[in-house]
Protein backbone atom coordinates (compact mmCIF):
# COMPACT_ATOMS: atom_id res chain seq x y z
CA UNK A 1 0.00 0.00 0.00
CA UNK A 2 1.57 3.55 -0.99
CA UNK A 3 1.83 6.00 2.09
CA UNK A 4 0.40 9.33 0.70
CA UNK A 5 3.05 11.71 0.85
CA UNK A 6 2.12 14.23 3.64
CA UNK A 7 2.37 18.24 2.54
CA UNK A 8 5.01 20.18 3.44
CA UNK A 9 3.82 23.23 5.43
CA UNK A 10 5.97 26.58 6.12
CA UNK A 11 4.97 28.54 8.85
CA UNK A 12 6.10 31.86 9.74
CA UNK A 13 4.66 35.37 11.53
CA UNK A 14 5.94 38.84 12.48
CA UNK A 15 5.49 38.58 16.12
CA UNK A 16 8.40 36.41 16.60
CA UNK A 17 8.79 32.72 16.91
CA UNK A 18 7.95 32.70 20.88
CA UNK A 19 4.58 34.46 19.97
CA UNK A 20 1.25 32.57 21.16
CA UNK A 21 0.29 33.38 17.79
CA UNK A 22 2.77 30.64 15.50
CA UNK A 23 2.02 28.42 18.53
CA UNK A 24 -1.51 28.09 17.88
CA UNK A 25 -0.93 28.11 13.83
CA UNK A 26 1.74 25.83 14.19
CA UNK A 27 -0.82 23.32 16.30
CA UNK A 28 -3.28 23.55 13.50
CA UNK A 29 -1.09 23.19 10.69
CA UNK A 30 0.36 19.88 12.28
CA UNK A 31 -2.77 18.31 11.99
CA UNK A 32 -2.61 19.14 8.18
CA UNK A 33 1.17 18.25 7.32
CA UNK A 34 4.72 18.25 8.10
CA UNK A 35 5.61 21.32 9.65
CA UNK A 36 8.26 23.80 9.27
CA UNK A 37 8.69 26.85 11.08
CA UNK A 38 10.77 29.78 10.32
CA UNK A 39 10.40 32.89 12.16
CA UNK A 40 11.86 36.08 12.87
CA UNK A 41 14.07 36.08 16.73
CA UNK A 42 12.28 38.77 17.75
CA UNK A 43 9.23 41.25 16.44
CA UNK A 44 9.15 42.12 13.76
CA UNK A 45 5.99 44.32 13.37
CA UNK A 46 5.49 46.50 10.77
CA UNK A 47 7.81 45.53 8.46
CA UNK A 48 6.34 45.60 5.40
CA UNK A 49 8.27 43.57 2.33
CA UNK A 50 11.40 44.95 3.98
CA UNK A 51 14.34 42.45 3.22
CA UNK A 52 17.76 42.63 4.63
CA UNK A 53 20.71 43.40 2.22
CA UNK A 54 22.49 45.78 3.62
CA UNK A 55 24.04 43.52 6.81
CA UNK A 56 23.90 39.85 7.45
CA UNK A 57 21.35 37.15 8.34
CA UNK A 58 21.55 34.45 10.98
CA UNK A 59 19.45 31.31 11.36
CA UNK A 60 19.22 29.24 14.35
CA UNK A 61 17.90 26.29 15.54
CA UNK A 62 15.57 26.09 17.19
CA UNK A 63 13.48 23.02 19.49
CA UNK A 64 9.85 24.58 20.69
CA UNK A 65 7.20 22.95 18.60
CA UNK A 66 8.37 19.41 18.02
CA UNK A 67 8.06 20.03 14.15
CA UNK A 68 10.30 18.72 11.11
CA UNK A 69 12.04 21.87 10.61
CA UNK A 70 12.42 24.91 13.21
CA UNK A 71 14.65 27.96 13.03
CA UNK A 72 14.57 31.51 14.59
CA UNK A 73 15.99 34.05 12.13
CA UNK A 74 17.58 37.47 12.61
CA UNK A 75 15.66 39.30 9.48
CA UNK A 76 12.36 40.67 8.64
CA UNK A 77 9.12 37.67 8.09
CA UNK A 78 9.90 38.35 4.39
CA UNK A 79 13.75 37.16 4.45
CA UNK A 80 12.53 33.90 6.99
CA UNK A 81 10.47 32.86 3.57
CA UNK A 82 13.45 33.22 1.64
CA UNK A 83 15.46 31.60 3.99
CA UNK A 84 13.12 28.81 4.19
CA UNK A 85 12.76 28.18 0.83
CA UNK A 86 16.64 28.33 -0.25
CA UNK A 87 18.62 26.87 2.77
CA UNK A 88 16.69 25.16 4.57
CA UNK A 89 13.89 23.10 2.87
CA UNK A 90 15.69 23.37 -0.20
CA UNK A 91 12.11 22.94 -2.22
CA UNK A 92 8.98 25.07 -2.30
CA UNK A 93 6.47 24.25 0.35
CA UNK A 94 2.78 22.89 -0.43
CA UNK A 95 1.65 26.02 1.34
CA UNK A 96 3.16 28.99 3.49
CA UNK A 97 1.17 30.06 6.36
CA UNK A 98 1.87 33.31 8.38
CA UNK A 99 0.56 34.42 12.10
CA UNK A 100 -1.65 34.21 13.87
CA UNK A 101 -0.59 37.91 14.10
CA UNK A 102 -1.55 39.92 17.11
CA UNK A 103 -3.68 42.42 16.06
CA UNK A 104 -5.82 43.55 12.90
CA UNK A 105 -4.00 43.75 9.45
CA UNK A 106 -7.24 44.29 7.77
CA UNK A 107 -7.44 46.89 4.78
CA UNK A 108 -4.35 49.97 4.58
CA UNK A 109 -2.72 47.83 7.36
CA UNK A 110 -1.40 45.28 4.82
CA UNK A 111 0.85 47.31 3.50
CA UNK A 112 2.41 47.57 6.55
CA UNK A 113 2.28 44.14 8.13
CA UNK A 114 5.01 41.78 8.17
CA UNK A 115 2.51 38.93 8.41
CA UNK A 116 0.94 40.00 5.30
CA UNK A 117 4.25 40.86 3.53
CA UNK A 118 5.28 37.08 4.48
CA UNK A 119 2.03 35.64 2.35
CA UNK A 120 2.84 37.92 -0.29
CA UNK A 121 6.52 37.12 -0.79
CA UNK A 122 5.30 33.30 -0.57
CA UNK A 123 2.92 34.47 -3.87
CA UNK A 124 6.20 35.75 -5.46
CA UNK A 125 7.37 32.76 -5.10
CA UNK A 126 4.39 30.84 -6.43
CA UNK A 127 4.04 29.24 -3.14
CA UNK A 128 -0.31 28.76 -1.72
CA UNK A 129 0.15 31.15 0.79
CA UNK A 130 -2.48 32.88 3.67
CA UNK A 131 -2.02 35.95 6.39
CA UNK A 132 -3.96 34.86 9.81
CA UNK A 133 -4.53 38.15 12.01
CA UNK A 134 -7.02 38.39 15.19
CA UNK A 135 -7.99 41.71 16.19
CA UNK A 136 -6.34 41.31 19.38
CA UNK A 137 -3.38 42.94 20.64
CA UNK A 138 -2.74 41.10 23.72
CA UNK A 139 -0.43 38.67 24.24
CA UNK A 140 -2.69 36.03 26.12
CA UNK A 141 -5.36 36.59 23.41
CA UNK A 142 -7.61 33.68 22.79
CA UNK A 143 -6.79 31.62 19.76
CA UNK A 144 -9.35 29.04 20.10
CA UNK A 145 -11.91 30.22 17.18
CA UNK A 146 -9.29 31.66 15.02
CA UNK A 147 -7.43 27.79 15.27
CA UNK A 148 -10.80 26.55 13.61
CA UNK A 149 -10.96 29.48 11.15
CA UNK A 150 -7.53 28.64 10.41
CA UNK A 151 -8.11 25.26 9.71
CA UNK A 152 -10.97 25.65 7.77
CA UNK A 153 -9.61 28.29 5.15
CA UNK A 154 -6.20 25.95 4.75
CA UNK A 155 -7.76 23.22 3.84
CA UNK A 156 -10.06 25.02 1.45
CA UNK A 157 -6.20 26.62 0.02
CA UNK A 158 -4.87 22.74 0.18
CA UNK A 159 -7.96 21.25 -1.66
CA UNK A 160 -8.43 24.59 -4.02
CA UNK A 161 -5.25 26.18 -4.48
CA UNK A 162 -5.35 30.20 -4.96
CA UNK A 163 -5.58 32.02 -8.55
CA UNK A 164 -2.00 33.18 -9.88
CA UNK A 165 -0.53 36.04 -8.63
CA UNK A 166 -2.65 36.03 -5.28
CA UNK A 167 -2.55 35.23 -1.55
CA UNK A 168 -4.98 35.60 1.54
CA UNK A 169 -5.42 38.52 4.06
CA UNK A 170 -7.53 36.37 6.57
CA UNK A 171 -9.15 38.43 9.78
CA UNK A 172 -10.77 37.29 12.86
CA UNK A 173 -12.86 39.29 15.06
CA UNK A 174 -12.03 38.58 18.68
CA UNK A 175 -15.04 36.71 19.40
CA UNK A 176 -16.00 33.03 20.88
CA UNK A 177 -16.83 30.49 17.84
CA UNK A 178 -20.41 30.66 18.40
CA UNK A 179 -20.64 34.36 18.23
CA UNK A 180 -18.75 34.60 14.98
CA UNK A 181 -21.39 35.26 11.95
CA UNK A 182 -19.03 33.30 9.45
CA UNK A 183 -16.31 33.92 7.01
CA UNK A 184 -16.69 36.89 4.30
CA UNK A 185 -14.54 37.28 0.77
CA UNK A 186 -14.51 40.69 1.29
CA UNK A 187 -11.92 43.60 -1.01
CA UNK A 188 -9.58 46.13 1.30
CA UNK A 189 -11.19 49.47 2.58
CA UNK A 190 -10.25 52.53 1.43
CA UNK A 191 -8.87 53.53 4.54
CA UNK A 192 -5.95 55.05 6.29
CA UNK A 193 -3.69 55.79 9.72
CA UNK A 194 -4.13 59.09 11.06
CA UNK A 195 -0.03 59.50 12.28
CA UNK A 196 0.39 60.74 16.07
CA UNK A 197 3.73 61.46 16.69
CA UNK A 198 4.20 61.22 20.25
CA UNK A 199 6.69 63.72 20.98
CA UNK A 200 8.84 63.05 24.26
CA UNK A 201 12.18 64.16 25.67
CA UNK A 202 15.14 62.25 26.36
CA UNK A 203 17.30 62.75 29.44
CA UNK A 204 19.56 65.38 27.59
CA UNK A 205 16.69 67.04 26.31
CA UNK A 206 16.67 66.12 23.13
CA UNK A 207 13.78 65.25 21.41
CA UNK A 208 12.49 61.96 20.34
CA UNK A 209 9.54 60.50 18.48
CA UNK A 210 6.93 57.35 18.87
CA UNK A 211 5.02 56.82 15.85
CA UNK A 212 1.27 55.81 16.73
CA UNK A 213 -2.14 56.43 14.86
CA UNK A 214 -5.25 55.81 14.66
CA UNK A 215 -7.55 53.91 11.96
CA UNK A 216 -9.14 56.21 9.88
CA UNK A 217 -12.28 54.17 7.64
CA UNK A 218 -13.28 55.97 4.32
CA UNK A 219 -16.30 53.90 3.86
CA UNK A 220 -17.85 53.60 6.66
CA UNK A 221 -20.99 51.27 6.04
CA UNK A 222 -19.57 49.71 2.37
CA UNK A 223 -20.55 45.99 2.88
CA UNK A 224 -17.76 44.99 0.66
CA UNK A 225 -15.16 45.69 2.73
CA UNK A 226 -12.79 43.52 5.36
CA UNK A 227 -13.42 46.62 8.16
CA UNK A 228 -17.09 46.10 7.40
CA UNK A 229 -17.15 42.41 7.75
CA UNK A 230 -14.94 42.76 11.24
CA UNK A 231 -17.58 45.42 12.33
CA UNK A 232 -20.15 42.97 12.02
CA UNK A 233 -18.79 39.51 13.24
CA UNK A 234 -17.52 38.44 10.34
CA UNK A 235 -14.30 36.69 9.56
CA UNK A 236 -12.89 38.72 6.31
CA UNK A 237 -10.94 36.67 3.80
CA UNK A 238 -9.19 39.55 1.10
CA UNK A 239 -7.16 37.99 -1.85
CA UNK A 240 -4.14 40.10 -2.05
CA UNK A 241 -2.06 40.56 -5.54
CA UNK A 242 1.26 41.96 -5.83
CA UNK A 243 0.83 43.61 -8.98
CA UNK A 244 0.89 46.77 -7.90
CA UNK A 245 0.01 48.32 -11.11
CA UNK A 246 -3.08 51.13 -11.08
CA UNK A 247 -4.05 49.77 -14.62
CA UNK A 248 -7.40 52.22 -15.10
CA UNK A 249 -4.60 54.83 -14.66
CA UNK A 250 -2.78 53.63 -17.97
CA UNK A 251 -4.94 55.43 -20.75
CA UNK A 252 -5.15 58.64 -18.51
CA UNK A 253 -1.41 58.70 -18.50
CA UNK A 254 -1.17 58.12 -21.99
CA UNK A 255 -2.57 61.38 -22.99
CA UNK A 256 0.15 62.94 -21.38
CA UNK A 257 2.82 65.12 -23.26
CA UNK A 258 6.08 63.68 -22.02
CA UNK A 259 8.32 65.99 -23.72
CA UNK A 260 12.03 65.42 -22.88
CA UNK A 261 13.86 66.76 -26.13
CA UNK A 262 14.82 70.30 -26.65
CA UNK B 1 0.40 92.38 -8.67
CA UNK B 2 -0.52 89.23 -6.28
CA UNK B 3 2.45 86.92 -5.96
CA UNK B 4 1.64 83.28 -6.74
CA UNK B 5 1.90 80.66 -4.46
CA UNK B 6 4.48 78.26 -4.85
CA UNK B 7 4.10 74.76 -4.79
CA UNK B 8 5.12 73.14 -1.49
CA UNK B 9 7.54 69.79 -2.51
CA UNK B 10 8.49 67.30 -0.29
CA UNK B 11 11.75 65.13 -1.24
CA UNK B 12 12.72 62.09 0.39
CA UNK B 13 14.58 58.77 -0.79
CA UNK B 14 15.96 55.56 0.51
CA UNK B 15 19.46 55.86 -0.45
CA UNK B 16 20.07 57.87 2.39
CA UNK B 17 20.52 62.43 2.67
CA UNK B 18 23.81 62.38 1.45
CA UNK B 19 23.05 60.27 -1.81
CA UNK B 20 24.15 62.05 -5.12
CA UNK B 21 20.67 61.05 -6.90
CA UNK B 22 18.81 62.97 -3.67
CA UNK B 23 21.16 66.00 -5.19
CA UNK B 24 20.19 65.22 -7.99
CA UNK B 25 16.36 65.83 -7.58
CA UNK B 26 16.31 68.39 -5.07
CA UNK B 27 17.83 70.69 -7.73
CA UNK B 28 15.36 69.79 -9.89
CA UNK B 29 12.27 70.30 -7.54
CA UNK B 30 14.41 73.44 -6.63
CA UNK B 31 13.20 74.89 -10.09
CA UNK B 32 9.20 73.84 -9.19
CA UNK B 33 8.83 75.02 -6.46
CA UNK B 34 10.02 74.88 -2.32
CA UNK B 35 11.25 72.14 -1.56
CA UNK B 36 11.60 70.46 1.86
CA UNK B 37 13.94 67.23 2.26
CA UNK B 38 13.47 64.65 4.50
CA UNK B 39 15.34 61.98 4.27
CA UNK B 40 17.03 58.51 6.33
CA UNK B 41 20.19 59.91 7.85
CA UNK B 42 21.78 56.30 6.53
CA UNK B 43 20.57 53.94 3.28
CA UNK B 44 17.76 52.58 3.94
CA UNK B 45 17.54 50.42 0.38
CA UNK B 46 15.28 47.13 0.39
CA UNK B 47 13.25 48.31 3.34
CA UNK B 48 9.90 47.93 1.32
CA UNK B 49 6.90 49.95 3.41
CA UNK B 50 8.45 49.14 6.97
CA UNK B 51 7.61 51.71 9.54
CA UNK B 52 9.27 52.17 12.97
CA UNK B 53 6.77 51.16 15.31
CA UNK B 54 8.96 48.92 18.11
CA UNK B 55 11.43 51.62 18.18
CA UNK B 56 12.18 55.51 18.61
CA UNK B 57 12.47 58.20 15.86
CA UNK B 58 14.62 60.89 15.52
CA UNK B 59 15.12 64.04 13.17
CA UNK B 60 18.06 66.23 12.95
CA UNK B 61 18.49 69.78 10.68
CA UNK B 62 20.68 69.22 7.97
CA UNK B 63 21.95 72.05 5.73
CA UNK B 64 23.63 70.35 2.56
CA UNK B 65 20.66 71.76 0.05
CA UNK B 66 19.80 75.30 1.16
CA UNK B 67 15.92 74.36 1.13
CA UNK B 68 12.93 75.71 2.88
CA UNK B 69 13.50 72.50 5.34
CA UNK B 70 16.15 69.74 5.33
CA UNK B 71 16.00 66.82 8.47
CA UNK B 72 17.89 63.37 8.34
CA UNK B 73 15.51 61.19 10.11
CA UNK B 74 16.72 57.78 11.85
CA UNK B 75 14.14 55.77 10.42
CA UNK B 76 12.58 54.07 7.25
CA UNK B 77 11.92 56.47 3.82
CA UNK B 78 7.73 55.68 4.59
CA UNK B 79 8.57 57.20 8.34
CA UNK B 80 10.01 60.17 6.27
CA UNK B 81 7.03 60.96 4.51
CA UNK B 82 5.26 60.57 7.86
CA UNK B 83 7.23 62.86 10.09
CA UNK B 84 7.91 65.03 7.26
CA UNK B 85 3.91 65.90 7.15
CA UNK B 86 2.95 65.40 10.26
CA UNK B 87 5.56 67.18 12.40
CA UNK B 88 7.86 68.94 10.11
CA UNK B 89 5.61 70.73 7.45
CA UNK B 90 1.93 70.48 9.22
CA UNK B 91 0.42 70.34 6.38
CA UNK B 92 0.38 68.06 3.20
CA UNK B 93 2.55 69.15 0.10
CA UNK B 94 1.53 69.47 -3.31
CA UNK B 95 4.23 67.07 -4.66
CA UNK B 96 5.54 64.20 -2.81
CA UNK B 97 9.26 62.91 -4.83
CA UNK B 98 11.38 59.96 -3.79
CA UNK B 99 15.52 59.67 -5.50
CA UNK B 100 16.75 59.14 -7.58
CA UNK B 101 17.42 55.64 -6.59
CA UNK B 102 20.73 54.43 -7.21
CA UNK B 103 19.46 51.57 -9.31
CA UNK B 104 16.32 50.18 -10.79
CA UNK B 105 13.10 49.73 -9.15
CA UNK B 106 10.89 47.94 -12.12
CA UNK B 107 8.49 45.39 -11.88
CA UNK B 108 8.19 43.43 -8.89
CA UNK B 109 11.37 45.46 -7.49
CA UNK B 110 8.69 48.15 -6.62
CA UNK B 111 7.67 45.99 -3.37
CA UNK B 112 11.12 45.77 -2.03
CA UNK B 113 12.17 49.61 -2.77
CA UNK B 114 12.31 51.89 -0.12
CA UNK B 115 12.32 54.14 -2.74
CA UNK B 116 9.11 53.71 -4.22
CA UNK B 117 7.36 52.50 -0.64
CA UNK B 118 8.13 56.60 -0.02
CA UNK B 119 5.47 57.22 -2.97
CA UNK B 120 3.34 55.02 -1.80
CA UNK B 121 3.07 56.56 1.47
CA UNK B 122 2.55 59.77 -0.58
CA UNK B 123 -0.63 58.15 -2.23
CA UNK B 124 -1.52 56.74 1.00
CA UNK B 125 -1.90 60.51 2.01
CA UNK B 126 -3.38 62.12 -0.89
CA UNK B 127 -0.31 63.36 -2.38
CA UNK B 128 0.34 63.17 -5.79
CA UNK B 129 3.63 61.40 -5.58
CA UNK B 130 5.84 59.83 -7.59
CA UNK B 131 9.37 57.68 -6.85
CA UNK B 132 11.99 57.81 -9.89
CA UNK B 133 14.99 55.24 -10.18
CA UNK B 134 17.98 55.74 -12.21
CA UNK B 135 19.26 51.78 -13.83
CA UNK B 136 22.85 52.73 -12.35
CA UNK B 137 23.64 51.29 -9.07
CA UNK B 138 27.25 53.17 -8.96
CA UNK B 139 27.75 55.85 -6.52
CA UNK B 140 29.29 58.11 -9.41
CA UNK B 141 26.27 57.59 -12.04
CA UNK B 142 24.85 60.39 -14.31
CA UNK B 143 22.11 61.83 -13.56
CA UNK B 144 22.33 64.56 -16.18
CA UNK B 145 19.27 62.63 -18.42
CA UNK B 146 17.87 62.04 -15.60
CA UNK B 147 17.52 65.33 -14.12
CA UNK B 148 15.23 66.28 -17.76
CA UNK B 149 13.01 63.26 -17.55
CA UNK B 150 12.17 64.03 -13.80
CA UNK B 151 11.58 67.32 -14.64
CA UNK B 152 9.13 66.87 -17.25
CA UNK B 153 7.18 64.11 -15.64
CA UNK B 154 6.88 66.17 -12.04
CA UNK B 155 5.39 69.16 -14.26
CA UNK B 156 2.80 66.84 -15.96
CA UNK B 157 1.93 65.49 -12.54
CA UNK B 158 1.96 69.13 -11.25
CA UNK B 159 -0.37 70.03 -13.78
CA UNK B 160 -2.64 67.03 -14.62
CA UNK B 161 -2.55 65.84 -10.75
CA UNK B 162 -2.98 61.88 -10.69
CA UNK B 163 -5.65 59.34 -10.64
CA UNK B 164 -6.76 59.01 -7.24
CA UNK B 165 -5.26 56.04 -4.89
CA UNK B 166 -2.37 56.13 -7.20
CA UNK B 167 1.56 57.22 -7.54
CA UNK B 168 3.92 56.74 -10.33
CA UNK B 169 7.13 54.43 -10.57
CA UNK B 170 9.52 55.96 -12.84
CA UNK B 171 12.57 53.97 -13.72
CA UNK B 172 15.07 55.33 -16.44
CA UNK B 173 17.81 53.79 -18.12
CA UNK B 174 21.59 54.36 -17.83
CA UNK B 175 21.36 56.44 -21.12
CA UNK B 176 22.74 59.72 -22.67
CA UNK B 177 19.68 61.92 -23.61
CA UNK B 178 20.19 61.90 -26.97
CA UNK B 179 19.86 57.71 -26.48
CA UNK B 180 16.41 58.09 -24.93
CA UNK B 181 13.68 56.75 -26.65
CA UNK B 182 11.62 58.63 -25.10
CA UNK B 183 8.73 58.00 -22.05
CA UNK B 184 6.34 55.08 -22.31
CA UNK B 185 3.44 54.40 -19.50
CA UNK B 186 3.85 50.70 -18.87
CA UNK B 187 2.36 47.76 -16.44
CA UNK B 188 4.33 46.18 -13.93
CA UNK B 189 6.26 43.56 -15.55
CA UNK B 190 5.95 39.35 -14.11
CA UNK B 191 9.33 38.46 -12.29
CA UNK B 192 10.57 37.72 -9.38
CA UNK B 193 14.41 37.46 -8.01
CA UNK B 194 15.75 33.86 -8.03
CA UNK B 195 17.99 34.08 -4.41
CA UNK B 196 21.40 33.59 -3.80
CA UNK B 197 22.19 33.11 0.01
CA UNK B 198 25.68 32.95 0.14
CA UNK B 199 26.71 31.73 3.46
CA UNK B 200 29.68 32.45 5.03
CA UNK B 201 32.03 31.52 8.36
CA UNK B 202 32.31 34.09 11.13
CA UNK B 203 35.45 34.13 12.85
CA UNK B 204 33.87 31.11 15.47
CA UNK B 205 33.37 29.27 12.56
CA UNK B 206 29.32 30.28 12.75
CA UNK B 207 27.51 30.66 9.67
CA UNK B 208 26.00 33.97 8.32
CA UNK B 209 24.22 35.00 5.00
CA UNK B 210 24.03 37.56 2.56
CA UNK B 211 20.95 37.77 0.76
CA UNK B 212 21.50 38.11 -3.43
CA UNK B 213 19.65 37.48 -6.20
CA UNK B 214 19.42 37.42 -9.64
CA UNK B 215 16.75 39.13 -11.57
CA UNK B 216 13.68 36.78 -13.46
CA UNK B 217 11.83 38.26 -16.17
CA UNK B 218 8.94 35.86 -17.06
CA UNK B 219 7.31 37.55 -19.80
CA UNK B 220 10.55 38.99 -21.90
CA UNK B 221 9.23 40.38 -25.02
CA UNK B 222 5.54 41.48 -23.86
CA UNK B 223 5.70 45.17 -25.21
CA UNK B 224 3.43 46.46 -22.43
CA UNK B 225 5.61 45.94 -19.13
CA UNK B 226 8.39 47.90 -17.61
CA UNK B 227 11.21 45.57 -18.46
CA UNK B 228 10.83 45.92 -22.07
CA UNK B 229 10.25 49.99 -21.72
CA UNK B 230 13.86 49.78 -20.02
CA UNK B 231 15.47 47.13 -22.43
CA UNK B 232 14.77 49.14 -25.47
CA UNK B 233 15.44 52.58 -24.53
CA UNK B 234 12.86 53.91 -22.22
CA UNK B 235 12.08 55.24 -19.55
CA UNK B 236 9.48 53.52 -18.15
CA UNK B 237 6.24 54.88 -16.44
CA UNK B 238 3.89 52.64 -13.89
CA UNK B 239 1.15 54.21 -11.97
CA UNK B 240 1.47 51.59 -9.27
CA UNK B 241 -1.85 51.48 -6.42
CA UNK B 242 -1.83 50.24 -3.00
CA UNK B 243 -5.12 48.46 -2.90
CA UNK B 244 -3.57 45.39 -2.98
CA UNK B 245 -7.08 43.12 -3.85
CA UNK B 246 -6.65 40.97 -6.08
CA UNK B 247 -10.57 41.37 -7.38
CA UNK B 248 -10.46 38.84 -10.00
CA UNK B 249 -10.28 36.57 -7.22
CA UNK B 250 -13.23 37.29 -5.21
CA UNK B 251 -15.58 35.72 -7.48
CA UNK B 252 -13.52 32.06 -7.77
CA UNK B 253 -13.35 32.13 -3.70
CA UNK B 254 -16.71 32.69 -3.29
CA UNK B 255 -17.14 29.25 -4.61
CA UNK B 256 -15.47 27.55 -1.63
CA UNK B 257 -17.19 26.19 1.07
CA UNK B 258 -15.79 27.61 4.19
CA UNK B 259 -17.11 25.76 7.39
CA UNK B 260 -16.85 26.92 10.53
CA UNK B 261 -20.05 25.26 12.40
CA UNK B 262 -19.65 21.95 13.87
Amino acid sequence: MKTEKKPLILVTNDDGIMAPGVRALVEVMKELGDVAVVAPDKAQSGMGHAITINSTLRINKSNIYNVLHEYSCSGTPVDCVKIAVNKILHRKPDLCVSGINHGSNSSISVIYSGTMSAAVEGAIESIASIGFSLCDHSIDADFSAAKIVVRSIAQNVMKNGLPEGSCLNVNIPPLHIDELKGIRVCRQAKANWIEELDERKDPSGNSYYWLTGSFQNFEKGNTETDAYALDNGFVSVVPVQFDMTAHRAIPILNQWNFEIKK
